[in-house]
C-alpha cells in the first residue's frame, strides 16, 4: 500500500503545514513528506502539481488530494486515529470544533502581526490592540476550555488531539514573541512543547538551510 | 426538552448566520431563532450574552454554546441529522469537508468586496483581480466536484448537505452582483434558489424593516 504524501512549507514558516503533520506525527500515522520552499519564485507552479489551490499543506493518499489544514485532519481522524483526534463525547467533540474552526478562520491580526518563525526570540517588537485582542481571546478561550474540560493531561481537552495541533503555532508565536502568558496558557505551552513531535518539528526549523535562514527578514512584521 | 436557540444577524447581511440557519431548517431540525441587529449600538453587549466571542451566529443546546458556524453544522450533523449532512463515503466525505474549509477561512476578496446582501440586484459595481481570482477559483471548483461527485442530485456531492449550505452566501453574492456563470454554476444556483429553506430566507430578508434596510448603503461595497 502506497504511504500518504504530506506536501508542507518551511517547518520554520508554514504554520499551516504544522497543524496536520503534528497531528499524525504526534499519532505515529506513517506518511512521505515534500518540502517546498515558500520564498522561492517556483513555490506556485510546484504547489500547484500538489494542490488545487496552490497552498499548503495538502495531503494526498492514493487518489484522493485534500488541500485543507482542518479537513486533513478531519480525514486522518477517520481514516487513521479512530476517532481519537477528537474528545469522545460529543459536547465535548462540539466545543474542540468551536475552537479549532475559530483559529482556523480568525485571529486575523495575530496571524499577521505576529508570523511564526519557530528560530525567533523576543525583543522590542510590539503588536497593536488588535493583535492583543487576538492574544487575549486566545488565552481566554485556553481557560475557559481547559476548567471545564482539562481533567486526565496537560491539553485543552485533555490528552492531545486536533484541536490542540490547530494552536500549536500560536504557541510557537506566543514563545517567540514574548507574549505575557497567563498561568494555564504557560502551562498549555509547556505541555505543547513536550511534545516528541513537536520538539522535532521545532529542532528541524532551527536546521533549515542556511539560504532559508536568510529569508526570516522578510518574514518578520513590521 | 428545550428546542436548540439559533442567535443569528439580520438575514439580508449575516452570511455566517445563513449557513447554519439553512442546514437546520432544510433538515427541518426544530430550533428557536434570536435575531440580532448587526448594525445597533446595542450589538456587541447583546452578542457577548450568547456567543464567547461577541459574534453571531451561535447555537445554544442545552448547556452546550457554540460559537462557530462549521463547528455548529459539524454538531448538528451528529446531533440532528444522523451523519447525512456530508458524503456517506469517507473520500468523498473528505473532499466536501476540504471545500467547506476552504470556504470558512478563505475568499477573503470576495467577501470583502461583495458582502452578502440579499436585496441587491446588479448594477455597475466592479471588483478587482483579487476578488476575481477568489470567484474564478469558486466557479473551478464547483465544477471539479460536480465533475466528479454531481451524480444523483443537483448539488455539490448529489443531495444537499453542509458544503451546500456553506456555499449559500455565495450564490446569494453571485446572483446580487450580477457575475458571470458558468453552466455549472449557473445550473448550481437554480437548485440552491429552489430550495424551500433558501426561498424562505431570501423572502424574510426582502422584508426586514425599513430601518435595516435603510442601513443597505453602509453594507455595499465602496
Amino acid at each position: 500500500m502506497t504511504r500518504p504524501v504530506l506536501v508542507i512549507g518551511n517547518r520554520n514558516y508554514s504554520s499551516w503545514s504544522l497543524r496536520p503533520w503534528l497531528l499524525l506525527r504526534q499519532f505515529g500515522v506513517e506518511f512521505d513528506e515534500v518540502v517546498l520552499a515558500l520564498d522561492t519564485p517556483e513555490f506556485a507552479a510546484q504547489a500547484l502539481r500538489h494542490s488545487p489551490t496552490g497552498k499548503v499543506p495538502a495531503l494526498r493518499d492514493g487518489d484522493l488530494v485534500l488541500w485543507d489544514s482542518l479537513a486533513i485532519c478531519e480525514y486522518a481522524n477517520e481514516r487513521w486515529l479512530g476517532g481519537r483526534g477528537w474528545p469522545a463525547e460529543l459536547p465535548r467533540r462540539a466545543l474542540a470544533r468551536a475552537a479549532a474552526a475559530e483559529m482556523h478562520s480568525g485571529f486575523a491580526a495575530l496571524r499577521t502581526q505576529l508570523p511564526m518563525n519557530s528560530r525567533r526570540r523576543p525583543d522590542g517588537y510590539r503588536w497593536d490592540a488588535a493583535a492583543q485582542r487576538d492574544i487575549d481571546r486566545v488565552q481566554a478561550l485556553w481557560r475557559s476550555l481547559r476548567r471545564g474540560h482539562g481533567t486526565g493531561g496537560d491539553f485543552l481537552f485533555g490528552g492531545f488531539g486536533i484541536v490542540d495541533a490547530m494552536f500549536a503555532p500560536v504557541a510557537i508565536r506566543f514563545d517567540g514573541y514574548g507574549v505575557a502568558l497567563d498561568d494555564t496558557a504557560a502551562a498549555y505551552l509547556r505541555a505543547l512543547f513536550a511534545l516528541p513531535a513537536l520538539r522535532q518539528w521545532r529542532q528541524a526549523a532551527g536546521q533549515e538551510s542556511a539560504r532559508v535562514a536568510a529569508t526570516d527578514a522578510l518574514c518578520r512584521p513590521g
